[in-house]
Parts: C-alpha cells; structure tokens; sequence
C-alpha cells in the first residue's frame, strides 16, 4: 500500500524511517525485513545494549525472538523489534540500580532482590536454584538476567492460565507440561 | 587418602592416569581436579564429538554438569565426566542413525523419529515446540540434540515423580514448579 503525500518509501511504513532504531534494526534485516536470532544476536552487540561489546548470548536471542514471535516464523519484524527494544530498556534501567560497581554483572543477593522488586515471590530454594542456573562465577551479566526475566515471566504467564481457581497450584496433563517447558 | 604399593598420584585415584579419556580432562580441569562449564566446553569441542570443531554450546554445557552435578559445586570431577562421556557416546551413536547424509545435523522428521526410539510419547504439538526451539534453519546440530535430550529427561524425571497416581497428570504449587522448569 503506498501513502501518497506521506512519502513512505515503497514496502516500508509511515515513520519507519524517521526512528533512529530503525538504523540498528535495517543494518541487519536484509531485504526480507525480519531478523533471525543470529541477526538479532549481531544487532543487540553492536547496539552495545549489553554494556560490553562481547556478543550477545544466541540463547537469549532465541528467547527474546520466541517470547515476541506471535505467527511462529521464527524471526522479528520491525514493530516487534521495537517492542523488544522497550521491554530490554525497562530491564536495563532495573539491571543498573543493582549492578552499583558498574562492573556489567550482578551479585546473587542483587539478583534475588531484581526479581522481588518485579513482584516475583519466590523462596529460597528457588531463588538458589535460578541464581545457580543464571550465573557465571557466581556474578549475571545482563544478557542471563534478560534470559532469566523472560523465561521466569512465560512460566509464570503459562502457569497462572493453568491455576484457574487461583490457589496457588496447577494441574498439568505430561504433553502439556512438556509444551511449556521445552519451547522456552 | 593415600594408596601405598598401587602408585596412585597425590590427589588422584587408582586407575585414572591409565584411563585415556583422562588426557582430555586433565588437560582442561587444571589443579582444582574439576571442570567448569567454560572448561567443558573447551574439552568436548576438542575432542571432536560434535563431529566439527566449532565450539560445542555453553548452554548445553552447563546443563550437562547440572545434570550430573549431585554435589551442587556447578563443576564436575573425573568421575562425573567418565559417566557423561558415556551417555554423550551413547547420544552420538543415535544421532548418527539418523544423520544419514553426514551432514553433522538431523532434519525435524529425524529429530521426532529419534525421540520417539528413546521411548517419549508426544503429540505432534509437543514435537512441534521441541523441534522449533532445538533447531536453527530448519536442521538440528549435535549440541542441540544433547540439551534437548537433557531437558526432556530431566523434565520428564521431574514430571514422573509428581504423577503420583500414574494417570499421566500432576500438580504443581508454583514454587515448585518455578524450581523444576528455571533450574533447566
């Protein structure tokens, strides 16, 4: 559809190209105008998201894409993209109140709190056991935070849909069980 | 301990210098006799087991040495590693089946064909999620086959132990099931 008088370019759509994250996003979508996990992986590097210029862990690209990618293609277009880039922005702002050396990880204890103040109550045992799962010598670098907040939150979603007289505790039929846990 | 008149080293223990799959982890294990899942990493993509020389996947890296980790260090001894040796062997031989063209990853059609041999019964659904998140352009590689057979056991262990009845359902309080699905 073209936007006479709008001057969108042809296949684009009106503003695209006046948001300065489209740069980022054109720079590696190629002309399908989507982007896979590797091209995300090499598009959040070079925005330097991460704090660092070391790649962007492939596994949490994965995630991001799965976590956004409502028709199944396997990639992100544009307006998703843009979408991602709010949600990482929001868990950027919340990953540096609690990194306070600027050293571009987290302590346990800081990650334990990260999660209590986006509402999770979680116990000890399971805070370990995520702590233990989304660290690296015992500091998270902001890549496995973002991983960690996107799986915990999908797991939450799925499992609340599921506790529908809202106790606390859900039935799961084995090949349900097995679609939750093994997309993410 | 030691072992008069058996020659063991100080450390180490009777029988591990004559084992030959001790070359390969003594070389990346260092003085603490345990490897990390950096360290993991570096001996498995140099022994060649994922049939290139690309390195093997940190991720399934570490689930693998959390797999086997019953001491909760997040490293693993020799021991702990002969027994991964084993099943990572067992795992290739499989893959190999199924990778007809040699082309070191398995098409869905394969990867479904493969779990259904180790015995999983999974709707196509199920499959569907399984071979979306395990494969990258369409083919699965030997890395992703292992955390994919990792998860699925673990989960399916988990699952089990909570059908108590053994009608294929279980319930779940959600700490619990953050612990079991985050901990993957």
């Amino acid at each position: 559809m073209a936007f006479p008088g709008y001057g969108a370019a042809p296949g684009g759509f009106p503003g695209a190209q006046q948001d300065p994250l489209y740069g980022y996003f054109a720079a590696v979508a190629g002309q399908d105008g989507q982007i896979s996990s590797d091209e995300l992986q090499r598009c959040l590097t070079s925005s330097g998201i991460s704090g660092s210029y070391t790649p962007f862990n492939l596994e949490t690209c994965r995630l991001m894409i799965s976590m956004l990618d409502r028709d199944y293609s396997g990639s992100m277009g544009f307006n998703e993209f843009k979408e991602l880039w709010g949600v990482l922005n929001q868990w950027k702002t919340l990953f540096m109140n609690y990194d306070r050396d600027r050293s571009g990880t987290v302590e346990p204890q800081e990650l334990h709190q990260a999660l209590t103040t986006m509402g999770y109550n979680l116990s000890h045992q399971a805070l370990n056991c995520i702590m233990k799962r989304y660290s690296h010598n015992g500091r998270t670098g902001f890549d496995d935070f973002v991983a960690c907040c996107i799986k915990l939150r999908a797991l939450t979603d799925h499992f609340r849909r599921r506790d529908t007289s809202h106790t606390g505790h859900a039935n799961f039929a084995y090949d349900d069980f097995i679609q939750v846990t093994m997309s993410l």
